[in-house]
């Protein structure tokens, strides 16, 4: 594994502030882990390969550490079920299928309902729905097995969770706490102890007692991280909590180069997108191409600013090798953008098509291991 | 009942504030709730009789309506488990003693041992120990029916509670916030919205969908009335939520004229005193007699500002007409304060051998009725 440099294939996504994330947060480089992970004979993940994944908190000490000795380990993330499905959440769920089908890492998935309701102001019964039929739904058709995956909401965890959440408070400042998310309303504090319940409840024995718990997130997610291993490090006498690990991955961009997210829908492939709609989108996308075909023959594209590279890289073209190629013959000029948008759109039909096969009797199952609130 | 005057035998405790109280927060005199009581044929405590309980929140509206039309109506008071059982303690038991056997009221009784351990740093084996043992042990041996109340923690309260707290937070603004409580920190955060579910879960379906709640308070806790009303109103429509009830009694004084408090012991008669103390204690006491014998009999005592006379109103001497002739007497310069003293000694003396006679088997009967939190 090469260090990111500029003609890497795989460093096409800029980190903004990664010097300031390694030096002023602590977060550190992904790249020394797996050099420990492949002498300890463990599997690399596609995005840890390709340095998506570029950064991590003790995640040598928590996960490869409890991996060696054969301990018990869980992955934990969270979605706000406030819109629709869509490759930026799938770029969580295949870190997931990595921990449970390569580790056998078990799998937690909070769905924050409250939080839901509260910031998008989505009323109640709208939000199960989503949770349960587009993000549980989608979960498992991408192959999450539902027997090994915890999936539940946060309104409905049970009260050694919430026990948490009220004993949490008690030490967390409140200067602590506008340090860590800038500012301290109602919502926010009980938002954020929520999260900080739900990365670290899943330590007691009520909930299976995993000691070692990763949570994979972007950088924008690091002040939970902080606040949960603050609070694991203050309750590790009375609840005997273990600070729990984070991976830090770059986010996959919009079709436009801008953000991906259910808001912005003409640059954002939602997995339930029919595909004339997704072809249209696809076909509109950004790409690091130049103003004529004879200039971009001659100088070669450009992938790293290109969206629909960023596509094959975050795992649309599963194969290293052919990424490769794919990077090199568009560097070369010999790979030009309509043939390259062809190409990405006969493997995206394929993927959607195949998932959508799955996602509506992935709905039925969802609603069989989820349990909803009753309110 | 007379209106209350300085030469009122009830008039005793001054009330600061009482105008800003009625004025400003919109609380009502409770005297013209008493006299549509009496014309409604209901029963008046002790505390109401006597002015003790001086204003409410729609008392009327939803307790007095509910008892007329013979809808299940709840009473629900909280307790922080982080000090020893007192007489200003004792204030809330009574009332909470009248709801059940004189009006039929079905009582909630809070255990907040979150806020005990986060605010007090208690560890939380012994806020469990002394929530059980001294709390509620004390309102049973005081003649709660532990079969018809329900008494329990706010960490161990199940799901729906928890759901409210969540659901609530995304409904108060920071500024609103403030405004109620002064200042914003995590735990004040948590523990606010928990006295909010506190108050108004018993309305839903989950815990006996009582929605008729009074919550008896002395005014310092009003601000948790306000939140808890303004948010049953944001949630009327969503959760069916109806505004709760208030009534604000003035706080039994301690032996020197100041609080009486926990913290406190040499001016406070804590119910498990051993008889010895207490007599100390209350010999010390501080009274309104004058310098001398000869000029007490001459310009007779001032009950007013007793704090032996606070014993007897609050409830130590049971009969309206006793008290009024103790209160002439003193007034009178008859009872002089060594005879009155050892009268309040002799009927204090039978009140704790009394109860403490019944604590201990009150003790056993209050594991069993209390669900104990795991941790």
């Amino acid at each position: 594994m090469a260090e990111p440099s500029s003609v890497d294939p795989w460093g096409t996504v800029k980190i903004k502030d990664y010097d300031q994330l390694v030096k002023v947060f602590g977060i550190q480089p992904f790249h020394t882990v797996m050099r420990l992970m492949v002498e300890k004979g463990l599997p690399l993940s596609l995005h840890m390969r390709r340095g998506i994944i570029f950064g991590h908190r003790d995640f040598d000490k928590v996960i490869v550490s409890a991996l060696e000795r054969g301990e018990k380990a869980a992955v934990l993330t969270g979605f706000m079920p406030s819109g629709r499905f869509h490759l930026g959440h799938k770029l969580t769920v295949d870190q997931l299928l990595y921990y449970q089908r390569s580790l056998g890492v078990k799998v937690f998935v909070a769905l924050a309902d409250a939080e839901a309701y509260s910031v998008r102001r989505l009323p109640r019964e709208k939000v199960i729905k989503l949770a349960v039929e587009e993000y549980v739904a989608s979960m498992i058709a991408l192959g999450l097995d539902p027997e090994k995956t915890t999936f539940y909401f946060q309104t409905n965890r049970g009260t050694p969770y919430y026990r948490l959440i009220q004993m949490f408070s008690g030490k967390v400042t409140a200067s602590e706490f506008q340090d860590i998310y800038g500012d301290l309303t109602p919502a926010k504090v009980v938002a954020a102890l929520t999260q900080a319940a739900d990365i670290l409840h899943v330590e007691l024995e009520e909930y299976g007692g995993y000691k070692n718990v990763v949570v994979p997130v972007g950088a924008d997610q690091d002040p939970h991280i902080r606040l949960a291993r603050d609070l694991a490090d203050r309750f590790s006498r009375d609840l005997g909590l273990k600070k729990p690990a984070a991976t830090y991955h770059k986010l996959i961009r919009g079709l436009d180069g801008g953000k991906m997210s259910s808001s912005r829908p003409d640059f954002t492939i939602f997995l339930s997108d029919p595909p004339d709609l997704a072809r249209r989108k696809l076909m509109a996308a950004l790409t690091g191409g130049r103003a004529t075909a004879e200039e971009q023959r001659r100088l070669g594209g450009v992938p790293e600013a290109c969206t629909v590279y960023d596509l094959y890289l975050f795992g649309l073209i599963p194969n290293d090798r052919e990424l490769r190629r794919v990077y090199e013959d568009c560097r070369g000029g010999r790979l030009l953008c309509g043939a390259c948008k062809r190409m990405a759109w006969n493997l995206l039909e394929e993927f959607l098509k195949n998932f959508q096969e799955r996602l509506e009797q992935a709905k039925e199952i969802a609603w069989k291991v989820v349990e909803a609130p009753s309110f």
